[in-house]
């Protein structure tokens, strides 16, 4: 059985929200979701747009879908059968969000070019480019705890993950907390580096198709993915990695990405905000070791060919 | 000038050290480290064995090297030409040591088989099998603070990072903090995943071939590594991914590393200190995002194939 689910969308976790649809384990579902600013940026928009987005409105989802018979301490299993992107995608510096928030204070717009039936996108200007890999960034069940819950962070029931493993391909397993499991699903990306490190990625409408299924009793800790094989060639590209080393995983990370928007700025010709934003969209944030105590190595990697 | 550094060998860092070699810019160096228990463990050991190991005896390092012309602010160039490993590595459980010390208290002694010249190791009983990938686990400049500090944890000036990029091919990018830089390197293996959860890789031998060049004043924050393209064939290997959400990055990469455990006990008939080490050299710790403020997402992946 074949449902579409392109109309119904919500900005918040709720167990008491109305299921969309209730489905059958076993059916197949095509949502058009829409992009992690609900359409408020259009290929033309400004860095004054990206101030004015009205953060209310973030990261729509499509949804919930109830699955019949689903309980607490089920796994729903979501497969992810098709994405497809829009034909351009945004990345912006969003003022107070991200890794380095306090270091840039301005909000930055870019647009990305997606030529549908490419593996590439382009950067502004030809500035940069990256290899598209669709995945949903935001792919969840409703929390068992009552009342709302924001949609930015991420629970164990999973939700906005940005987890760049979620997908064509993928199967993944997901707690059920609140009766029907009340799937959502939204904030697609065309490309994101590991980290998500300036806070938005390649972001984009996208068509999902997805398949549902219900393991009973079989509830994951955290959600788990299963991926195919990378079919992208990024992991054969030279890499630059800067290193944050020390007690704090945080800290380090940022002395990491701190590094690299200077290496960056340092070989090209790019501004600091540039430097920022790729990081986010082609650099990959590592723990390379967690038990030399009490410092720890904190890497991030950078293929440099994207600015070629 | 092609020089050796086969035998002077020390276990912690100190600016004081008499340098074993002091060299010109652009030197070549050959060495032949030991592996990071000191020969204390043979093919033959046990779990007994790394029970009884001497800490004091832990990581040798060869050093240090003395660059002429290396002053406090400048940057140590190591280019990694060659790395050889010895004809067999271990992997341990080490009571106390890894990011679940807690969880597995008892010693575990693995010997892995490196055949020379082909590209993979093969783990005890033929239980799984890892790409050899070899890199220098430890290799760093004297930190410039009087007296001695401990190898385990890295330093600012580098050290034992158990950082994965540095193979051959790899510039790595070191701050000078002690008059003649004082280079010292050891800890090779053969392979490890990112963030070499259960505290060891596959630990082996290495004949280690590198050059040193200065680069007057250009001392970066941490260590950068400039690594060639990733030769195997690791990232064409369809991953299963394990998650950790919430606010604290330490506890979500236990999480993620305690549910792989469990996968992998699940789905193969492995014990769970077998699949401790062996997320510990074929598993990767990833940072998803670290930007949806309060909860981030921590990612483990493994590649099941290696079991197969």
């Amino acid at each position: 059985m074949r449902h579409t689910l392109h109309d119904h969308r919500h900005h918040d976790w709720n167990r008491g929200r109305e299921p969309a649809l209730t489905l059958a384990p076993g059916a197949r579902v095509t949502a058009q979701t829409l992009d992690a600013a609900d359409g408020q940026l259009k290929p033309d928009s400004t860095p004054e747009d990206v101030a004015a987005l009205d953060p209310g409105r973030a990261n729509p989802m499509n949804g919930p879908i109830a699955v019949d018979g689903a309980e607490p301490g089920d796994a729903l299993v979501v497969t992810i059968r098709e994405l497809l992107t829009g034909s351009w995608g945004w990345t912006a510096n969003i003022p107070g969000f991200g890794l380095l928030a306090d270091d840039f204070p301005d909000p930055v717009f870019w647009r990305w070019s997606i030529e549908r039936g490419t593996s590439r996108a382009e950067a502004p200007g030809g500035l940069a480019w990256t290899p598209v890999h669709p995945f949903m960034g935001t792919l969840g069940l409703a929390p068992g705890t009552p009342g709302p819950h924001p949609v930015i962070p991420p629970w164990r029931t999973g939700g906005n993950m940005d987890c760049r493993d979620l997908v064509a391909g993928s199967r993944v397993i997901l707690p059920v907390e609140a009766p029907g499991g009340l799937l959502s699903l939204g904030d697609g990306h065309a490309a994101q580096g590991d980290g998500e490190v300036c806070g938005t990625a390649v972001e984009t409408e996208m068509r999902a198709s997805f398949t549902v299924e219900l393991l009973k009793g079989a509830a994951p800790a955290f959600p788990i993915v299963e991926r195919p094989g990378e079919t992208l060639p990024p992991a054969a590209e030279p890499r630059v990695t800067t290193t944050g080393i020390g007690p704090d995983l945080t800290e380090a990370a940022r002395a990491a990405v701190r590094q690299m928007i200077d290496e960056l700025t340092g070989r090209r010709n790019i501004s600091p905000e540039a430097a920022y934003l790729l990081c986010s969209v082609c650099g990959d944030l590592r723990v390379a070791q967690i038990v030399d105590a009490p410092n720890w190595t904190v890497a991030f990697s950078f293929p440099l060919g994207r600015l070629d």
